[in-house]
């Protein structure tokens, strides 16, 4: 990125910087206050939808739309973040590819624990499915926890004899909750969002005591995706999350899955947030609409 | 891919299967035609010229042209090709980006070994910055073989004190001559192409009794990235050199590098060759080219 953009990007991200332990409702007022800031590209509409007896929201362009659904989990480490707080990265995907989306908004915790965000994410492909939604003509995508839930749920829609979507796309997913990845420890100190300390805080929430060794909590390091669609994974090389995608690309290769792995040096978690104002955010938004368009049918 | 594609890639593969081993100029003579068998789009122009006093040929579309070069490294074990056996290839980067390329007839393998391969892809990259040519609008791209010198000669350039080009994009590349990837062992009988007795055959040719382990032969076991610019590597899973790619990615995620690793189930080598015929290549090449026109200026 340009010194300029660099600029821009460290002046948003320090924002939301907490100097003491946030309650979950001031994590969740400033996550949606960053994430206000993300530019939404001109002529996207939203519509409030139901989908699986959840809220979710419907964003097209006015333009005339493909054949095809995206169906987007936001990020929020299933604690926080709604379809409003991802609406940049649902929007640009929906303006770059002419495929609407729904985003859902799956119950949080930690009023909700696993694996309520994950029932709610299969409820609602189901729904879609249900509705005579050719499974062709759908991609999952999502940012961060949505990356893992888009996993997570491909797991659940096969185990319950459902076909496989055709396509999944995941910028920055969090894939691995026992947290065994190198860079976990390799990229301490230069992620500006994580900390050991920040994913303890998060995922006692989530986990409510549950066991972190469970496919569906940590698939990059016990799901079996054999069946999977072709897959996109999208990271930053300083992101203590880097490992969750290069494992579950790992294991996509073993199970004969398509897979990309699309690592960007030096970029922030999910800098496709960024669109409009970095230039490897857009970059990377458009690889993945390719990668959506290609596949979807 | 379909069973319609599969039927006729498996038919133009069985052409070159030897039924003993196979002399210099036989393997020249079969790699020639299987490769003359391969699509060439339309309205591409090929043109004779020199590049650092080896022959090549400049590879263009009668369509206006984008600011930029593709420096083209042909496949071929060091021993076997020529720009004309890649022109499927190069001819389709070119076509997809309207960006024209010189694809370098370099020296071969048993008359010339390493380094000389590497000595005149280093010389014709050297010519186009003493032409004048600005390093940000020049892409590297190689197949097989090829994709092992784009890498190398980066290598070579950034210690001879020259800029790095825009980007590298590689096709199944040949990045490690010790041939210690677990793929060598695990899709052995699975690659239609390679056995290990192939690798000793014609390693024995290029490096005449050179040691293997040296960054410019192994890369992916030796090579430090750092300095590199955005690199795509295409392989397939079935391939024993998938863990070339693998290595190297590694290595550039290590060095603070963009790299996309792109791995697509249960194609052959360098199936970009396959464009026109199956699916899986054409979208290959619609991703490299995207990649090189969001690279180069």
């Amino acid at each position: 990125m340009s010194r300029k953009q660099r600029k821009i990007v460290d002046e948003m991200l320090r924002h939301p910087q907490p100097t003491k332990p946030q309650t979950v409702e001031e994590m969740r007022s400033n996550f949606a206050a960053m994430m206000a800031a993300m530019k939404v590209p001109a002529g996207i509409r939203t519509t409030q939808t139901t989908l699986g007896n959840r809220p979710g929201v419907i964003v097209d362009s006015a333009q005339d739309a493909r054949t095809g659904i995206i169906l987007y989990f936001h990020g929020g480490s299933y604690i926080m973040g709604s379809p409003y707080t991802a609406m940049s990265l649902t929007a640009n995907l929906v303006n770059r590819t002419s495929i609407r989306s729904v985003s859902l908004d799956y119950r949080l915790a930690p009023e909700h624990p696993f694996p309520a965000a994950l029932e709610d994410a299969l409820a609602a492909y189901r729904e879609l499915l249900d509705n005579g939604v050719e499974p062709a003509s759908i991609a999952f995508a999502g940012d961060s926890a949505g990356g893992g839930i888009a996993v997570s749920t491909c797991l659940m829609a096969r185990d319950a004899g459902l076909p496989m979507p055709a396509a999944a796309v995941m910028f920055s997913p969090g894939l691995d909750k026992t947290h065994t990845g190198a860079s976990m420890d390799s990229k301490m100190g230069l992620d500006p969002f994580f900390t050991r300390a920040s994913f303890t805080y998060t995922d006692a929430m989530y986990l409510a005591g549950q066991d972190p060794n469970h496919e569906l909590v940590s698939p990059a390091r016990f799901a079996d995706l054999t069946g999977f669609p072709p897959l996109l994974l999208q990271v930053g090389t300083n992101e203590l999350l880097l490992d969750d995608s290069t494992q579950l690309a790992d294991r996509a290769r073993a199970a004969g899955v398509d897979v990309i792995l699309d690592v960007t040096a030096d970029v922030p978690h999910v800098f496709q947030a960024f669109a409009g104002i970095l230039d490897e955010a857009d970059q990377a938004l458009d690889r993945a609409a390719l990668f959506i368009t290609q596949h979807l049918r």
